[in-house]
Protein backbone atom coordinates (compact mmCIF):
# COMPACT_ATOMS: atom_id res chain seq x y z
CA UNK A 1 0.00 0.00 0.00
CA UNK A 2 1.04 3.15 -0.75
CA UNK A 3 0.11 6.69 1.06
CA UNK A 4 0.78 10.18 -0.79
CA UNK A 5 1.34 13.08 1.63
CA UNK A 6 0.79 16.69 -0.18
CA UNK A 7 2.11 19.71 1.87
CA UNK A 8 2.41 23.19 0.90
CA UNK A 9 4.67 24.19 3.86
CA UNK A 10 7.80 23.33 2.14
CA UNK A 11 8.82 20.71 4.94
CA UNK A 12 8.93 23.51 6.85
CA UNK A 13 8.59 23.82 10.85
CA UNK A 14 4.98 23.17 11.23
CA UNK A 15 4.61 19.73 8.86
CA UNK A 16 8.12 18.48 9.51
CA UNK A 17 6.71 17.00 13.09
CA UNK A 18 3.91 16.23 11.95
CA UNK A 19 4.88 14.50 8.90
CA UNK A 20 7.97 12.79 10.40
CA UNK A 21 4.96 11.11 13.07
CA UNK A 22 2.75 10.10 10.38
CA UNK A 23 5.61 9.03 8.23
CA UNK A 24 6.65 6.61 11.24
CA UNK A 25 3.26 5.24 11.82
CA UNK A 26 2.77 4.30 8.56
CA UNK A 27 5.75 2.99 7.86
CA UNK A 28 4.75 0.39 10.94
CA UNK A 29 2.19 -1.36 8.96
CA UNK A 30 4.70 -1.58 5.70
CA UNK A 31 2.61 1.26 4.25
CA UNK A 32 5.39 3.74 1.73
CA UNK A 33 4.75 7.33 1.92
CA UNK A 34 5.39 9.66 -0.93
CA UNK A 35 5.64 13.03 -0.02
CA UNK A 36 5.64 16.56 -2.67
CA UNK A 37 5.67 19.67 -2.13
CA UNK A 38 3.54 22.55 -3.98
CA UNK A 39 4.58 25.56 -1.99
CA UNK A 40 1.54 26.92 -2.25
CA UNK A 41 1.39 26.86 -6.16
CA UNK A 42 -1.73 25.34 -7.47
CA UNK A 43 -0.47 24.17 -10.86
CA UNK A 44 2.51 22.61 -9.13
CA UNK A 45 0.03 21.09 -6.72
CA UNK A 46 -1.68 19.86 -9.38
CA UNK A 47 0.75 18.12 -11.29
CA UNK A 48 1.88 16.43 -8.04
CA UNK A 49 -1.65 15.14 -7.84
CA UNK A 50 -1.35 13.94 -11.63
CA UNK A 51 1.52 12.03 -10.18
CA UNK A 52 0.73 10.49 -7.25
CA UNK A 53 -2.69 9.38 -8.71
CA UNK A 54 -0.77 7.90 -11.39
CA UNK A 55 1.38 6.23 -8.81
CA UNK A 56 -2.17 4.21 -7.43
CA UNK A 57 -1.90 5.63 -4.30
CA UNK A 58 -4.61 4.30 -1.47
CA UNK A 59 -4.44 7.70 0.53
CA UNK A 60 -3.99 11.11 1.03
CA UNK A 61 -2.41 13.55 3.50
CA UNK A 62 -2.87 16.92 2.94
CA UNK A 63 -1.11 19.29 5.21
CA UNK A 64 -0.08 23.24 5.43
CA UNK A 65 1.82 26.14 6.53
CA UNK A 66 -0.98 27.15 8.41
CA UNK A 67 -4.49 25.95 9.84
CA UNK A 68 -6.92 28.36 7.50
CA UNK A 69 -9.41 26.90 5.11
CA UNK A 70 -7.88 26.01 1.42
CA UNK A 71 -9.68 25.04 -1.49
CA UNK A 72 -10.86 20.98 -1.40
CA UNK A 73 -9.14 18.37 -3.83
CA UNK A 74 -12.14 15.98 -3.42
CA UNK A 75 -12.73 16.62 -7.30
CA UNK A 76 -9.39 15.37 -8.34
CA UNK A 77 -9.52 12.32 -6.32
CA UNK A 78 -12.87 10.45 -6.18
CA UNK A 79 -13.04 8.11 -3.57
CA UNK A 80 -9.71 8.13 -2.54
CA UNK A 81 -9.54 8.44 1.48
CA UNK A 82 -8.23 12.17 2.01
CA UNK A 83 -7.44 13.52 5.32
CA UNK A 84 -6.12 17.67 6.10
CA UNK A 85 -3.85 17.71 8.77
CA UNK A 86 -3.10 21.19 10.06
CA UNK A 87 -4.84 22.17 7.24
CA UNK A 88 -8.61 22.38 6.51
CA UNK A 89 -11.00 22.25 3.03
CA UNK A 90 -13.98 24.32 1.69
CA UNK A 91 -15.02 20.35 0.97
CA UNK A 92 -17.97 19.33 3.50
CA UNK A 93 -17.27 16.08 2.94
CA UNK A 94 -13.45 15.72 3.88
CA UNK A 95 -12.06 14.73 7.50
CA UNK A 96 -10.06 17.65 9.16
CA UNK A 97 -7.57 17.38 11.77
CA UNK A 98 -6.44 20.31 13.82
CA UNK A 99 -4.94 21.20 17.14
CA UNK A 100 -7.44 23.51 19.30
CA UNK A 101 -5.97 26.54 19.62
CA UNK A 102 -9.13 27.80 21.44
CA UNK A 103 -8.35 25.45 24.27
CA UNK A 104 -4.70 25.96 24.08
CA UNK A 105 -4.94 29.93 24.84
CA UNK A 106 -7.49 28.87 27.06
CA UNK A 107 -5.06 26.78 29.00
CA UNK A 108 -2.31 29.82 28.90
CA UNK A 109 -4.89 32.13 30.39
CA UNK A 110 -6.05 30.03 32.78
CA UNK A 111 -2.15 29.21 34.08
CA UNK A 112 -1.35 32.94 34.77
CA UNK A 113 -4.80 33.67 36.55
CA UNK A 114 -3.82 30.22 38.03
CA UNK A 115 -0.66 32.44 39.43
CA UNK A 116 -2.97 35.44 40.74
CA UNK A 117 -2.22 37.43 37.68
CA UNK A 118 -5.46 39.96 36.86
CA UNK A 119 -3.94 42.31 34.36
CA UNK A 120 -3.28 39.77 31.84
CA UNK A 121 -2.56 40.69 28.04
CA UNK A 122 -2.51 38.73 24.60
CA UNK A 123 -0.08 39.53 21.66
CA UNK A 124 -0.39 38.05 18.92
CA UNK A 125 -0.08 37.57 15.24
CA UNK A 126 -2.24 39.50 12.14
CA UNK A 127 -5.95 39.02 12.29
CA UNK A 128 -6.50 37.39 9.32
CA UNK A 129 -5.32 34.04 10.74
CA UNK A 130 -7.59 32.00 11.92
CA UNK A 131 -5.61 30.68 15.06
CA UNK A 132 -5.29 34.46 16.02
CA UNK A 133 -9.53 34.33 16.00
CA UNK A 134 -9.78 31.27 18.29
CA UNK A 135 -6.21 32.05 20.33
CA UNK A 136 -8.09 35.21 21.24
CA UNK A 137 -11.96 33.78 22.49
CA UNK A 138 -10.01 30.95 24.06
CA UNK A 139 -7.94 33.79 26.24
CA UNK A 140 -10.93 35.94 26.51
CA UNK A 141 -13.35 33.37 27.71
CA UNK A 142 -10.47 32.62 29.95
CA UNK A 143 -10.38 35.58 31.91
CA UNK A 144 -14.72 36.20 31.64
CA UNK A 145 -15.07 32.64 33.59
CA UNK A 146 -12.39 34.18 36.29
CA UNK A 147 -14.27 37.57 36.42
CA UNK A 148 -11.54 39.20 34.98
CA UNK A 149 -12.13 42.56 32.58
CA UNK A 150 -10.58 42.40 29.28
CA UNK A 151 -8.31 45.99 29.81
CA UNK A 152 -8.04 48.22 26.88
CA UNK A 153 -5.42 48.11 24.36
CA UNK A 154 -4.72 44.35 25.95
CA UNK A 155 -5.76 42.53 23.07
CA UNK A 156 -3.06 43.52 20.63
CA UNK A 157 -2.49 42.11 16.96
CA UNK A 158 0.82 42.75 15.17
CA UNK A 159 3.24 40.42 13.28
CA UNK A 160 4.82 37.00 14.36
CA UNK A 161 8.28 38.41 14.91
CA UNK A 162 10.21 39.13 17.80
CA UNK A 163 10.27 43.02 16.71
CA UNK A 164 6.58 42.47 17.57
CA UNK A 165 6.55 41.26 20.60
CA UNK A 166 9.40 44.24 21.70
CA UNK A 167 6.73 46.93 20.03
CA UNK A 168 4.06 45.68 22.48
CA UNK A 169 5.74 45.95 25.61
CA UNK A 170 7.02 49.74 24.77
CA UNK A 171 3.51 50.62 24.21
CA UNK A 172 1.93 48.60 27.09
CA UNK A 173 4.40 49.32 29.61
CA UNK A 174 6.12 52.56 29.05
CA UNK A 175 4.90 55.02 31.34
CA UNK A 176 2.15 53.40 32.26
CA UNK A 177 0.58 53.92 35.76
CA UNK A 178 -0.51 50.14 35.89
CA UNK A 179 0.85 47.97 33.20
CA UNK A 180 0.42 44.24 33.09
CA UNK A 181 1.70 41.73 35.50
CA UNK A 182 1.31 38.66 32.95
CA UNK A 183 1.63 38.71 29.05
CA UNK A 184 0.38 35.71 26.79
CA UNK A 185 1.90 35.96 23.61
CA UNK A 186 0.39 34.12 19.89
CA UNK A 187 3.56 32.45 19.07
CA UNK A 188 6.98 32.21 20.75
CA UNK A 189 8.75 34.57 18.67
CA UNK A 190 6.46 37.58 20.15
CA UNK A 191 7.31 36.03 23.71
CA UNK A 192 11.10 35.85 23.12
CA UNK A 193 10.88 39.57 22.14
CA UNK A 194 8.37 40.64 25.11
CA UNK A 195 10.72 39.24 27.19
CA UNK A 196 14.20 40.83 26.25
CA UNK A 197 11.87 44.45 25.86
CA UNK A 198 10.75 43.38 29.43
CA UNK A 199 14.76 42.38 29.92
CA UNK A 200 15.81 45.79 28.92
CA UNK A 201 13.53 47.88 31.03
CA UNK A 202 14.53 46.34 34.57
CA UNK A 203 11.38 44.52 34.62
CA UNK A 204 11.66 40.99 36.66
CA UNK A 205 10.04 37.57 35.20
CA UNK A 206 8.16 36.29 36.66
CA UNK A 207 7.84 37.87 39.63
CA UNK A 208 6.49 41.41 37.76
CA UNK A 209 5.52 40.04 34.75
CA UNK A 210 4.77 35.94 33.88
CA UNK A 211 4.96 35.26 30.29
CA UNK A 212 3.70 32.45 28.29
CA UNK A 213 4.60 31.51 24.20
CA UNK A 214 2.61 29.51 21.78
CA UNK A 215 4.04 26.64 19.61
CA UNK A 216 6.80 25.26 22.34
CA UNK A 217 9.64 25.98 19.70
CA UNK A 218 12.36 24.55 21.44
CA UNK A 219 15.22 27.06 19.59
CA UNK A 220 12.97 29.83 20.74
CA UNK A 221 12.02 28.27 24.86
CA UNK A 222 15.48 27.00 25.40
CA UNK A 223 17.23 30.44 23.91
CA UNK A 224 14.77 32.79 25.84
CA UNK A 225 16.09 34.28 29.32
CA UNK A 226 14.29 33.29 31.60
CA UNK A 227 13.35 30.06 29.74
CA UNK A 228 9.86 30.48 28.25
CA UNK A 229 6.65 28.50 28.99
CA UNK A 230 4.63 27.61 26.33
CA UNK A 231 1.61 26.14 24.49
CA UNK A 232 2.70 23.11 22.41
CA UNK A 233 0.11 21.90 19.87
CA UNK A 234 1.17 18.40 19.93
CA UNK A 235 2.32 18.40 16.20
CA UNK A 236 3.64 14.47 16.38
CA UNK A 237 0.25 13.27 18.00
CA UNK A 238 -1.37 14.94 15.33
CA UNK A 239 0.63 13.47 12.72
CA UNK A 240 0.30 9.99 14.64
CA UNK A 241 -3.72 10.08 15.02
CA UNK A 242 -4.02 10.99 11.50
CA UNK A 243 -2.40 7.73 10.10
CA UNK A 244 -4.60 6.02 12.48
CA UNK A 245 -7.42 7.57 10.91
CA UNK A 246 -6.23 6.91 7.24
CA UNK A 247 -5.14 3.33 8.04
CA UNK A 248 -9.19 3.49 8.93
CA UNK A 249 -9.94 5.24 6.59
CA UNK A 250 -7.96 2.93 3.92
CA UNK A 251 -9.91 0.19 5.22
CA UNK A 252 -13.12 1.46 4.63
CA UNK A 253 -14.12 3.80 7.53
CA UNK A 254 -15.91 6.80 6.18
CA UNK A 255 -15.35 10.24 8.24
CA UNK A 256 -15.39 13.59 7.46
CA UNK A 257 -15.88 16.77 9.73
CA UNK A 258 -13.33 18.86 12.09
CA UNK A 259 -10.90 17.25 14.70
CA UNK A 260 -9.24 19.50 17.25
CA UNK A 261 -6.49 17.40 19.49
CA UNK A 262 -6.26 19.00 22.67
CA UNK A 263 -2.64 21.36 23.35
CA UNK A 264 -0.66 21.38 26.32
CA UNK A 265 0.58 23.68 28.70
CA UNK A 266 4.96 23.44 29.10
CA UNK A 267 5.83 25.29 32.43
CA UNK A 268 9.54 26.74 32.46
CA UNK A 269 10.74 29.88 34.09
CA UNK A 270 8.94 32.53 32.71
CA UNK A 271 6.02 31.60 34.62
CA UNK A 272 7.59 29.31 37.51
CA UNK A 273 6.19 29.47 41.26
CA UNK A 274 4.13 32.19 42.70
CA UNK A 275 2.98 35.97 42.18
CA UNK B 1 10.55 10.18 -15.12
CA UNK B 2 10.39 9.64 -11.41
CA UNK B 3 13.34 10.79 -8.98
CA UNK B 4 13.45 9.94 -5.35
CA UNK B 5 14.75 12.11 -2.37
CA UNK B 6 16.10 10.44 0.96
CA UNK B 7 16.34 12.53 3.78
CA UNK B 8 17.66 11.88 7.36
CA UNK B 9 16.74 15.53 8.35
CA UNK B 10 13.04 15.18 9.43
CA UNK B 11 12.97 17.68 6.29
CA UNK B 12 14.36 20.10 9.12
CA UNK B 13 15.68 23.72 8.60
CA UNK B 14 18.67 22.86 6.18
CA UNK B 15 17.23 19.95 3.66
CA UNK B 16 14.15 21.97 3.43
CA UNK B 17 15.46 24.55 1.15
CA UNK B 18 17.62 22.32 -0.73
CA UNK B 19 15.01 20.09 -1.14
CA UNK B 20 12.27 22.59 -2.12
CA UNK B 21 14.73 24.00 -5.00
CA UNK B 22 15.61 20.68 -6.29
CA UNK B 23 12.05 19.31 -6.71
CA UNK B 24 11.64 22.96 -8.44
CA UNK B 25 14.18 22.07 -10.63
CA UNK B 26 12.80 18.77 -11.22
CA UNK B 27 9.50 19.51 -11.36
CA UNK B 28 10.25 22.44 -14.17
CA UNK B 29 11.45 19.26 -17.05
CA UNK B 30 8.39 17.61 -15.65
CA UNK B 31 9.92 14.74 -13.29
CA UNK B 32 8.44 13.57 -10.70
CA UNK B 33 9.70 13.42 -7.11
CA UNK B 34 9.21 11.00 -4.13
CA UNK B 35 10.35 12.05 -0.64
CA UNK B 36 11.20 9.90 2.15
CA UNK B 37 12.42 10.52 5.22
CA UNK B 38 14.68 8.01 7.15
CA UNK B 39 15.91 10.32 10.79
CA UNK B 40 19.07 8.18 10.81
CA UNK B 41 17.24 5.14 11.34
CA UNK B 42 19.07 2.49 8.83
CA UNK B 43 15.82 -0.20 8.61
CA UNK B 44 13.62 2.59 7.85
CA UNK B 45 16.22 3.94 5.00
CA UNK B 46 16.24 0.33 3.88
CA UNK B 47 12.73 -0.10 3.84
CA UNK B 48 12.35 3.43 1.55
CA UNK B 49 15.39 2.19 -0.72
CA UNK B 50 12.97 -0.56 -1.64
CA UNK B 51 9.74 1.20 -1.60
CA UNK B 52 11.75 3.57 -3.95
CA UNK B 53 12.96 1.41 -6.34
CA UNK B 54 10.28 -0.40 -6.51
CA UNK B 55 8.59 2.61 -8.01
CA UNK B 56 11.12 2.42 -10.86
CA UNK B 57 12.80 6.05 -10.04
CA UNK B 58 15.18 7.22 -12.40
CA UNK B 59 17.58 8.80 -9.75
CA UNK B 60 18.42 9.36 -6.43
CA UNK B 61 19.11 12.12 -4.12
CA UNK B 62 20.50 11.84 -0.65
CA UNK B 63 19.97 14.80 1.95
CA UNK B 64 21.15 14.84 5.51
CA UNK B 65 20.84 17.07 8.54
CA UNK B 66 24.90 17.41 8.29
CA UNK B 67 27.48 17.01 5.92
CA UNK B 68 28.96 14.40 7.94
CA UNK B 69 30.40 11.01 5.69
CA UNK B 70 27.43 8.34 5.97
CA UNK B 71 27.84 5.15 4.36
CA UNK B 72 27.25 4.72 0.80
CA UNK B 73 23.69 3.07 -0.86
CA UNK B 74 25.77 2.26 -4.12
CA UNK B 75 25.66 -1.45 -3.15
CA UNK B 76 21.74 -1.02 -3.09
CA UNK B 77 20.83 1.05 -6.27
CA UNK B 78 23.67 -0.31 -8.92
CA UNK B 79 23.95 1.54 -11.15
CA UNK B 80 21.24 4.21 -10.67
CA UNK B 81 22.33 7.84 -10.55
CA UNK B 82 23.01 8.78 -7.10
CA UNK B 83 24.21 12.73 -5.56
CA UNK B 84 24.44 13.20 -1.71
CA UNK B 85 23.73 17.16 -1.17
CA UNK B 86 24.57 18.66 1.72
CA UNK B 87 26.05 14.73 2.67
CA UNK B 88 28.62 12.95 1.61
CA UNK B 89 28.94 9.19 1.24
CA UNK B 90 32.42 7.19 2.29
CA UNK B 91 31.74 5.50 -1.18
CA UNK B 92 34.79 6.96 -3.80
CA UNK B 93 32.48 6.44 -6.48
CA UNK B 94 29.68 8.78 -5.51
CA UNK B 95 28.80 12.66 -6.02
CA UNK B 96 28.59 14.91 -3.22
CA UNK B 97 27.21 18.25 -3.05
CA UNK B 98 28.24 20.85 -0.26
CA UNK B 99 28.63 24.12 1.12
CA UNK B 100 32.39 25.24 1.23
CA UNK B 101 32.62 26.11 4.87
CA UNK B 102 35.83 26.61 4.66
CA UNK B 103 35.67 29.56 2.59
CA UNK B 104 32.75 30.47 4.37
CA UNK B 105 34.85 30.93 7.94
CA UNK B 106 37.80 33.14 5.52
CA UNK B 107 34.97 35.37 3.66
CA UNK B 108 33.66 36.19 7.48
CA UNK B 109 37.14 36.44 8.78
CA UNK B 110 38.50 38.60 6.02
CA UNK B 111 35.55 40.56 6.65
CA UNK B 112 36.06 41.25 10.33
CA UNK B 113 39.99 41.90 9.34
CA UNK B 114 39.08 44.36 6.84
CA UNK B 115 36.67 46.52 9.69
CA UNK B 116 40.34 47.00 11.43
CA UNK B 117 39.81 44.11 13.76
CA UNK B 118 43.11 42.61 15.45
CA UNK B 119 41.58 40.52 17.84
CA UNK B 120 39.08 37.97 16.67
CA UNK B 121 37.98 35.14 18.43
CA UNK B 122 35.91 32.05 16.72
CA UNK B 123 33.21 30.36 19.21
CA UNK B 124 32.05 27.39 17.49
CA UNK B 125 30.18 23.86 17.84
CA UNK B 126 31.46 20.28 19.12
CA UNK B 127 34.77 19.24 17.60
CA UNK B 128 33.48 16.34 15.69
CA UNK B 129 31.28 17.71 12.92
CA UNK B 130 33.53 18.31 10.06
CA UNK B 131 32.18 22.04 9.31
CA UNK B 132 33.69 22.71 12.73
CA UNK B 133 37.25 21.97 11.93
CA UNK B 134 36.73 23.36 8.07
CA UNK B 135 35.88 26.61 9.16
CA UNK B 136 38.37 26.72 11.97
CA UNK B 137 40.86 25.71 9.01
CA UNK B 138 39.07 28.87 6.85
CA UNK B 139 40.09 31.09 10.19
CA UNK B 140 43.27 30.12 10.98
CA UNK B 141 44.45 30.24 7.31
CA UNK B 142 42.58 34.44 6.80
CA UNK B 143 44.51 35.38 10.26
CA UNK B 144 47.99 33.82 9.22
CA UNK B 145 47.48 35.52 5.48
CA UNK B 146 46.87 38.97 7.37
CA UNK B 147 49.99 38.40 9.90
CA UNK B 148 47.77 37.81 12.55
CA UNK B 149 48.03 35.67 15.82
CA UNK B 150 46.06 33.38 16.96
CA UNK B 151 45.19 34.64 20.48
CA UNK B 152 45.04 31.89 23.28
CA UNK B 153 41.76 30.84 23.86
CA UNK B 154 40.23 32.48 21.13
CA UNK B 155 39.26 29.37 19.06
CA UNK B 156 36.75 27.48 21.33
CA UNK B 157 34.51 24.78 21.10
CA UNK B 158 30.47 24.30 22.59
CA UNK B 159 27.25 23.05 22.03
CA UNK B 160 25.44 25.20 19.06
CA UNK B 161 23.13 27.13 21.21
CA UNK B 162 22.63 30.57 22.13
CA UNK B 163 24.17 29.25 25.35
CA UNK B 164 27.09 28.35 24.45
CA UNK B 165 27.37 31.61 23.23
CA UNK B 166 26.75 33.32 26.24
CA UNK B 167 29.21 31.25 28.00
CA UNK B 168 31.76 32.10 25.75
CA UNK B 169 31.37 36.18 25.96
CA UNK B 170 31.72 35.03 30.03
CA UNK B 171 34.71 33.55 29.65
CA UNK B 172 36.47 35.75 27.06
CA UNK B 173 35.39 39.30 28.31
CA UNK B 174 34.64 39.22 32.26
CA UNK B 175 37.42 40.61 33.79
CA UNK B 176 39.98 40.34 30.63
CA UNK B 177 42.74 43.40 30.08
CA UNK B 178 42.28 43.35 26.32
CA UNK B 179 39.15 41.43 25.26
CA UNK B 180 38.23 40.35 21.39
CA UNK B 181 36.98 43.32 19.49
CA UNK B 182 35.50 40.78 17.10
CA UNK B 183 33.58 37.23 17.28
CA UNK B 184 33.36 34.85 14.17
CA UNK B 185 30.27 32.18 15.48
CA UNK B 186 29.91 28.89 13.77
CA UNK B 187 26.29 29.23 13.58
CA UNK B 188 23.85 32.03 14.24
CA UNK B 189 22.58 30.70 17.78
CA UNK B 190 25.66 30.76 18.95
CA UNK B 191 26.35 34.23 17.89
CA UNK B 192 22.48 35.75 18.78
CA UNK B 193 23.66 34.64 22.88
CA UNK B 194 27.09 36.72 22.47
CA UNK B 195 25.10 39.51 21.64
CA UNK B 196 22.58 39.76 24.11
CA UNK B 197 25.63 38.79 26.39
CA UNK B 198 27.71 41.61 25.16
CA UNK B 199 24.14 43.98 25.42
CA UNK B 200 24.24 42.35 29.21
CA UNK B 201 27.86 44.23 29.43
CA UNK B 202 27.18 47.22 27.92
CA UNK B 203 29.50 46.73 25.17
CA UNK B 204 28.38 48.17 21.64
CA UNK B 205 28.01 46.36 19.09
CA UNK B 206 29.67 46.68 16.29
CA UNK B 207 31.35 49.73 17.93
CA UNK B 208 33.17 48.02 20.18
CA UNK B 209 32.64 44.52 19.21
CA UNK B 210 32.25 43.31 15.73
CA UNK B 211 29.77 39.92 15.42
CA UNK B 212 29.46 37.50 12.27
CA UNK B 213 27.24 34.58 12.31
CA UNK B 214 27.18 31.37 10.29
CA UNK B 215 23.79 29.73 8.41
CA UNK B 216 21.68 33.66 7.57
CA UNK B 217 18.71 32.07 9.35
CA UNK B 218 16.27 34.59 9.13
CA UNK B 219 14.63 33.80 12.82
CA UNK B 220 17.98 34.38 14.45
CA UNK B 221 19.61 37.21 12.26
CA UNK B 222 16.59 39.32 12.48
CA UNK B 223 15.33 39.02 15.90
CA UNK B 224 18.99 40.00 16.93
CA UNK B 225 19.78 43.03 18.78
CA UNK B 226 21.49 44.38 16.38
CA UNK B 227 20.66 42.73 13.29
CA UNK B 228 23.27 39.59 12.49
CA UNK B 229 25.57 39.76 9.57
CA UNK B 230 26.00 35.93 8.59
CA UNK B 231 27.61 33.21 6.32
CA UNK B 232 24.82 31.71 3.78
CA UNK B 233 25.62 28.48 2.86
CA UNK B 234 23.44 29.03 -0.14
CA UNK B 235 21.23 26.01 0.14
CA UNK B 236 19.00 26.58 -2.35
CA UNK B 237 21.12 27.47 -4.76
CA UNK B 238 22.71 24.00 -3.77
CA UNK B 239 19.47 22.55 -4.33
CA UNK B 240 19.28 23.73 -7.82
CA UNK B 241 22.69 22.49 -8.76
CA UNK B 242 22.02 19.15 -7.29
CA UNK B 243 18.98 19.20 -9.99
CA UNK B 244 20.99 20.36 -12.69
CA UNK B 245 23.49 17.44 -12.16
CA UNK B 246 21.02 14.65 -11.49
CA UNK B 247 19.57 15.36 -14.90
CA UNK B 248 22.87 15.27 -16.07
CA UNK B 249 23.26 12.07 -14.81
CA UNK B 250 20.18 10.19 -16.05
CA UNK B 251 21.25 11.51 -19.27
CA UNK B 252 24.06 9.29 -19.20
CA UNK B 253 26.78 11.62 -17.36
CA UNK B 254 28.88 10.46 -15.09
CA UNK B 255 30.41 12.53 -12.18
CA UNK B 256 32.26 11.60 -8.87
CA UNK B 257 34.37 13.77 -6.11
CA UNK B 258 33.00 16.09 -3.94
CA UNK B 259 31.73 19.59 -4.91
CA UNK B 260 31.48 22.25 -2.85
CA UNK B 261 29.71 25.66 -3.91
CA UNK B 262 30.34 29.25 -2.68
CA UNK B 263 28.97 30.84 0.94
CA UNK B 264 28.04 34.27 0.96
CA UNK B 265 28.25 36.78 3.53
CA UNK B 266 25.44 38.88 4.40
CA UNK B 267 26.64 41.97 5.96
CA UNK B 268 23.86 43.44 9.06
CA UNK B 269 24.29 45.96 11.25
CA UNK B 270 26.53 43.60 13.78
CA UNK B 271 29.47 44.16 11.95
CA UNK B 272 28.20 47.19 9.22
CA UNK B 273 30.86 50.45 9.36
CA UNK B 274 34.43 51.41 10.42
CA UNK B 275 35.88 50.27 14.04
Amino acid sequence: MTVGILSNDSFGRFAFPIVEALENRLADEGIAVFMCNATDDPARERQHLDQLLGKRIDGLVVTARRSDKRSGIARYVGDMPVIYVFAQSDDPNSLALLPDDEGGARLATEHLIGLGRTRIAHLTGPAHFEAVTLRRRGYEAALAEAGLPLLAGYFRNGKWSEQSGRDAVAALFDGAAEPPDALFCGNDQIARGALDALRDRGIKVPEQVAVVGFDNWDVMVDGARPPLSSIDMNLKALGRDAGDRLIAMIAGERATGVVRLPCTLVVRQSSAGAP
